[in-house]
């Protein structure tokens, strides 16, 4: 908390300007992902108040917005969603434990430094994920503007429940939700070039576009109110408790806890991954770092202080980051100040949003939702490289057809199996050198100097129980042909030499020596020969161990002509 | 099948003289081996003819002998009696049908080439199980010992249930087992020296000292039979029903199939791993060559011809291979000849075994297995390396504590994480140049030439969704030094770059070019090259990709000279 100390007037002005404009964003919101999750509006209130005070305490991010965002509200929906039935006391105590376990896991994360897990969600699993789900989430809603009843967790479900509902739609309804969708998806292409053409400055024009939603939810209330659209069969969010509940530790239930700890352990990652990298891009801006284990501690403490307060679980969410980082905020004083805010709009402003329809509030949530989804990133992937296309395509369908906590999963698997079976085909090359360098390549890509008794061989992988057996076969079929002398394995692609791979390395020297023929190495790294030299290979070597290639080139041709 | 089309009468009387050696070991491991699986005597001959007739039609060895072996019958064991009680109908039709689909199993694994999957067992992993089996076998013989009841498939429970019985030894059983033990013991270690003094040559010394068990089946059961131990409570294999059953497919019980399959797996892999690795080094000696592919049919066929004919898991044995190898197998015709004479042996002589003592059998199978474990071997894997050293000694604790399936999947599991987490450290160096070479070298450990304006790295692993963030990482670490215009990374140690590392290139070379600092490429291998350019990455690259690391340091070398 290093900025705490040169805080000051002018800073906390800029906080306050922007945590005024998150505020306005975040309002509708919270409202609309606590809506998402199957909770009651104010718990997403609830959820944008202490968190943004805990995570200001611990966080190392100056600009992140934490709060409800979309994606970690449906896995809320997903997996509380399969223990309770929504709308009940226990559906909202086990959302509560779920924001509380996943704060308990994130602080451990950060406690033991054990953020790396987050890296076994790759690029493209996290991608995939995040597409599948904002459709997941946009068919969640259309029911909604239907003004139909509906549930679901997978695709599938999703349609099929609406498709059984869609004889009871609400005209007032889907007519408002499609007004709604039409101005908000005009305000996020079109408000900002027609600003800009009336001479507003660019970055205040992106904030006002950004706005779009409160305007929305400020009109519609307005518009319901007055025509009484409630009595035409327009859902409205109704009466909300004022105030505040008391922060308290609720009864810890264990066989809740038993059936809720993967989807804790889900969320808290693919919540952390979010984070971090918006934390990451914003940060770079302004040349500062986060810090990827503060921001463990930083997103546990939000989570607990969700949980304690009475919210479902939270991360750092992009678009509110942005926003919170193009308004100016300096400090994550910004985000103590929208605490404040919406702590205020709990307390006395919750009437207000009486006659706000749930129609806009689905609509915000498919328009935010929508931009999330980038399918074309899938034959970008694919184009690059079949595995990780494999890994995402499947996260996409099985997230659709099967649902987030399923799909998640299927995508880390997917791409740890592609890894070990990589690892396992190892590319090996037999090189030679370039002309007039001491640089040697690959004989079947470039153009180079061989000598006939001389197997030049790059392995390319580390030398590891899944692909020892590789090299034993490739020198055993190059020591076929007549008159080879020597072996020298090029070690510049060997990063690490297991205990399987030393195995291979012994035997391979023991098969070569019945043979009369002399096994070198050249090139191993420093901590590959740290390792070496703790085993019997040196000096059972029948050969040297060389530093570069071309010494071991020089060496043995230097040798061959003493012999003659 | 080529052995076949030279085969002679030369060669006939070379495989009749092995097979007739290895028969005399077999037939008491067979039988001990049956009973070690908790499976009636006969059923260990059983195992003995079919499959090595299907393994001579298909595998690819010339001296494998396959028959029953201590881990797979230890192994079958256990999974057999998880569903059925020793003794019963069902638990003999359980280890059949295990055969069956381990037969399947590895026949599959052939057709789709799927070996490598054996891969996933390191060294370390196959070498603590065998250990921590050979010493839950040897226990799990001590209450034939003691002439006790017991059992147990823990070292626990086996424990456990002899102190709970101790209190029933038989003084003739444990007389009779004591004095086998230390005639085995002896025969192992003293018998080959005597022999080769009284001058003997080595070959047959060996041989006969390998025939230990068979005299001492002998001599106990003619001991046995005149001295009337059996009234003493000395127990007997008694009557073998004579005969051999008819090949049958047996009826498939599809509950129990089930419950079986992840023993069946198991056992096929660890049976082909050891199988593998015994026909290979005896393949090696004689530089004959084995196929792993078609080790996996014939294995396969093996198990399942010893299902058809009423027998459990087969796999290629160890000890017994090594001697049809020393007594002289040219080809898989001796395992036909072994088989045909262990059918004459189910035919017409098993009233010999009448009287043998099953404390003698229990005597052999512990000296057999005494000399699997190795459990020095874990010190010398942890020398070498930490997380195998970790890997074997997890493994053998939790066979020894939770019993074989339970611990192979324990090592298996434990080796991937620690490549996943020893991929997510990789080693990262600065580099320079080798004064007087066109070598490039940790700055740490060499003395090396360095220019102050360029930066550059060796990036020691793949560049994967595992580690990308580390580069990142250290490359903004060495930023941060004042007048840095050039970042190369030389690629020599990265043999692949997947999605999520691309992205972190393009991300590093974005941050650098905001920086004004350009970012070069050298030592890129050729099929990462190939992959690259499917990317966006060489045309938004800053600086160059470079064949070779000298290259690059002159080229940018120069490019500064011109711009002075």
């Amino acid at each position: 908390m290093d900025w705490i100390r040169n805080y000051n007037g002018q800073l906390a002005k800029q906080d306050l300007l922007a945590s005024l404009i998150v505020t306005v964003m975040l309002i509708p919101q919270s409202l609309a992902y606590a809506m998402l999750a199957g909770l009651p509006a104010q718990v997403g209130l609830y959820a944008s108040i202490l968190p943004l005070m805990a995570y200001a305490a611990l966080g190392s991010s100056m600009t992140l917005a934490v709060g409800p965002v979309a994606v970690v509200s449906l896995m809320t929906a997903a997996s509380v969603g399969a223990v309770a039935t929504a709308g009940t006391d226990q559906y909202l105590a086990a959302a509560v434990l779920l924001a509380l376990m996943s704060g308990a896991f994130l602080l451990l994360l950060g406690l033991v430094r054990g953020g790396f897990l987050a890296n076994l969600l790759s690029h493209p699993v996290i991608s995939g994920f995040i597409s599948a789900s904002a459709i997941l989430i946009a068919a969640s809603q259309l029911r909604h503007i239907f003004g139909i009843e509906g549930g679901g967790h997978t695709l599938i479900e999703i349609l099929n429940s609406l498709a059984k509902n869609l004889p009871n739609w609400q005209g007032y309804t889907l007519g408002l939700g499609l007004a709604c969708l039409a101005f908000l998806f005009w305000v996020r292409k079109g408000l900002k070039p027609l600003l800009v053409q009336l001479g507003i400055k660019n970055s205040l024009a992106d904030i006002l576009a950004k706005m779009g939603p409160m305007f929305a939810v400020i009109a519609s209330t307005l518009w319901v109110a007055m025509a009484e659209w409630n009595s035409n069969g327009v859902a409205i969010v109704g009466d909300l408790p004022a105030g505040l509940p008391t922060p308290s530790m609720p009864e810890l239930d264990l066989s809740l806890a038993k059936e809720l700890w993967p989807a804790a352990v889900l969320i808290s990652l693919v919540g952390f991954v979010e984070s971090v990298s918006v934390g990451h891009t914003l940060a770079a801006k302004r040349r500062q770092k986060i810090q990827p284990n503060r921001e463990l501690l930083g997103l546990g403490a939000a989570n607990i202080a969700s949980g304690l307060g009475g919210g479902f679980p939270v991360t750092g969410g992009f678009s509110r980051s942005v926003v919170n980082y193009d308004a100016g905020a300096q400090t994550p004083m910004a985000g103590v100040f929208t605490g404040v805010l919406i702590a205020v709009t709990a307390l006395y402003f919750t009437g207000a949003f009486y006659y706000l329809p749930k129609v806009v509030l689905a609509a915000t949530v498919i328009v935010a939702v929508i931009s999330l989804a980038d399918f074309g990133a899938v034959f970008n992937v694919f184009r690059y490289s079949k595995s990780d296309g494999m890994a995402m395509l499947l996260t996409i369908v099985v997230v659709l057809a099967g649902g987030v906590e399923a799909g998640i999963l299927v995508g880390v698997v997917c791409s740890i199996l592609c890894l070990l079976a990589n690892i396992g085909q190892p590319h090996i090359a037999e090189i030679g050198r370039i002309e007039g360098t001491e640089h040697f390549r690959n004989v079947m890509r470039y153009d180079v100097e061989c000598e006939n008794c001389v197997a030049a061989i790059r392995f390319d992988e580390r030398l590891h129980f899944l692909n020892a057996h590789r090299l034993e076969e490739s020198i055993g079929a190059i020591i076929e042909r007549p008159g080879i002398q020597h072996v020298i394995l090029h070690c510049g692609g060997i990063n690490h030499i297991d205990a399987s791979g030393l195995d291979a390395l012994i035997e391979i020297n023991h098969r070569l020596e019945q043979l009369g023929i002399k096994f070198h190495l050249s090139e191993v790294k420093g901590p590959v020969t740290d390792q070496l030299v703790k085993s019997e290979l040196p000096q059972r070597l029948t050969g040297e161990i060389h530093l570069s290639h071309h010494q071991a080139t020089c060496a043995i041709g230097k040798s061959a002509t003493l012999a003659t």
